[in-house]
């Protein structure tokens, strides 16, 4: 894999193709906030182990870039007839599929993208439509993420102060994000705001990964301790929470996502603070009756009884730090155990909407307004896990 | 400073005194949880330099450690004459009090010391007198600890899970603790039970101070990101939650305490769960008329930005780092800046009862029952800050 730019920018996509070189192009994310590089996969194996690596997260961005992987494996066919360059497909999609087993995402992905390839009669025709269909999802998954965005941008009033939690941002798709959304075409409409922070233990994606994107973007932001949320609101500092989800039940309201935002929930509600949760409509999950039966997945506890960063010398400013060298440590008794469920279950009455792309809806009137319209469609472009 | 102790032990005061070498004997709180460590001061110099680098932290625990250190002085006297000797004490009370400026609990436990030590006629007369006074000081400190643990101990059911938030244990004050006063007092009468540690981020004094202390007492635990316990309420897992505090005021109810406290206090009312909050009677503040009043330490940024730890080989399990070497890494975005409020305050009506040394109490029946009794002796052994 080649390290195409080392530096900061705020210019590039999670994802995108470069079709002369035939390269997957990713933001590698293992090494934000401290580092930003783009890296270039050289052929479609490459790309399975960015996913599996994860060089790339968030069911969005890992979709398109198992699209575009497929793709790239598909456009490398030197072989001769039709029925040898069958062969090597079905060997790319497995690649790709096998690099995170449990995701749906790449499957959905890629599955569009073989539908799409049916259309061509020619190995050459079939190349070029996989890549089409690639890009067709990414522009999709973009367009969906604008689409929040406008549709959520005028709750964001000039001089607000809105809290997110965890990293629901450009980072998780292909650009753009879901909860950050409203706030970039917000920003592009001229309003001034402020963006608070979750930290988000125990992973941290909201110091490191959200916290870096609107730094990126130039809006103004400040990291809390998650246990700062509650006295923030008590004071009036807080005017509106924007989260992501992993999975919205569309029968219920329910809302599953990472762990900590039942809490800010219960805690806007008490303050009366609204709590908006933005998805694309592929996050909708219409099957499911009960947000007890959304499995919680427990995570390493090591998790918990860690952290990871950038070493600081004792002698350096930590706003500074002189080291490059990212290390884990051990923050915990060392002879203590932890527990660490990486999600939570919100139930509707404390969500004032579900910003998607097609409008606000109140978590109760997902069904009635969306379920005809989305049920067919929800594979093409699923939300980020 | 002597380190007179090098591995984990449980039967250790965290202060206490060794007459026969004129010491003062501290646990040495900033390996903690790492490495066990005991320490011994040669001399008041040494005693007030513990205080300010914060070897010893927590109020009761360095009340008792000036209190100590003022007599380790007066002891070490080896001048002629009253005059003389009063000069001295004065100069040890000085460098006693101005290693940490800002904390009342030294200047009211050496203020206490010296007090008793007037009825003393002559110089041996009163360094023995001091010495007492000093012991009696602690005596009291853990005798208030030992009755929060005996009226709260009925709380504390067979089987149940008890939430805490940060460390109001035995590290900070002489010996056992406000907060987990009732659980060591349940453990010794045969109760089985399961504590859940809040990390309490910034400084994570949960997974780190009270997981190291819970760990000595073999009682079984486990360490959670302040995230999770509003997860945990909602599915049923916490039966009980017992934080201490650093104010409580005696006219409204109000509870200031570590930050995110008030965060698991509208939790656990809203899931029905009985909140308490363990106090020794000297925690009551009687003058302030409203929580808007207690003044809210907005702390150093980096405490958020930043986590230290032990540093873990990347090789290594990190469950048994084989590096002693104590690091601080940065976590957040690099550029990004961040909010520290170090406390919040709890209203009352979300709060159970108050746990005291004489009885549990209603937040707002604190006046009407103790405001006579106390207002007086409130001075002599404050809590911790």
């Amino acid at each position: 894999m080649n390290v195409v730019l080392n530096g900061l920018s705020r210019h590039y996509r999670t994802v995108s193709f470069d079709a002369a070189t035939n390269a997957v192009v990713l933001i590698e994310q293992r090494m934000l906030p401290h580092q930003f590089q783009l890296v270039q996969t050289a052929d479609y194996r490459e790309t399975a182990a960015a996913i599996r690596d994860m060089i790339v997260r968030g069911a969005g961005a890992i979709g398109a870039t198992a699209a575009y992987g497929l793709a790239q494996g598909v456009r490398a066919f030197r072989g001769s007839g039709l029925a040898a360059f069958e062969k090597h497909v079905a060997r790319v999609f497995q690649a790709l599929a096998d690099a995170r087993p449990t995701a749906v995402d790449p499957l959905n992905a890629m599955r569009g993208v073989l539908a799409e390839m049916q259309a061509g009669e020619t190995v050459a025709e079939r190349q070029a439509l996989a890549l089409a269909a690639a890009e067709e999802f990414a522009h999709e998954n973009v367009n969906n993420c604008r689409a929040i965005g406008q549709q959520g941008a005028r709750l964001i009033r000039h001089g607000m102060t809105v809290l997110t939690h965890c990293n629901a941002g450009w980072l998780a798709f292909v650009d753009i994000g879901t909860a950050t959304a409203p706030l970039y075409a917000a920003q592009a409409r001229g309003k001034r705001f402020r963006v608070i922070c979750d930290e988000t233990r125990p992973r941290c994606q909201g110091s490191s990964l959200t916290a870096w994107e609107l730094a990126q973007q130039g809006i103004e932001h400040r990291v809390i301790a998650d246990n700062a949320a509650g006295h923030l609101m008590q004071r009036g500092e807080i005017d509106l929470v924007i989260v992501g989800s992993d999975r919205v039940l569309g029968r219920t309201g329910e809302v599953a996502n990472k762990i900590g935002t039942y809490t800010k929930a219960v805690l806007a509600h008490r303050h009366k603070i609204p709590f908006y949760v933005a998805i694309p409509l592929s996050t909708i999950d219409w099957t499911l009756e009960s947000g007890e039966a959304i499995p919680i997945e427990e995570r390493d506890a090591d998790e918990v009884l860690c952290a990871d960063g950038l070493l600081l010398h004792p002698q350096s400013s930590t706003r500074n730090p002189q080291s490059g060298r990212r290390v884990q440590i051990r923050v915990a008794n060392p002879t203590s155990r932890a527990l660490n469920p990486g999600f939570d279950v919100t139930p509707p009455e404390l969500i004032t909407a579900i910003i998607t792309p097609l409008g606000l809806f109140k978590p109760k009137d997902l069904w009635p307004h969306l379920h005809s319209l989305t049920s067919q469609s929800a594979a093409r472009n699923p939300g980020r896990t």
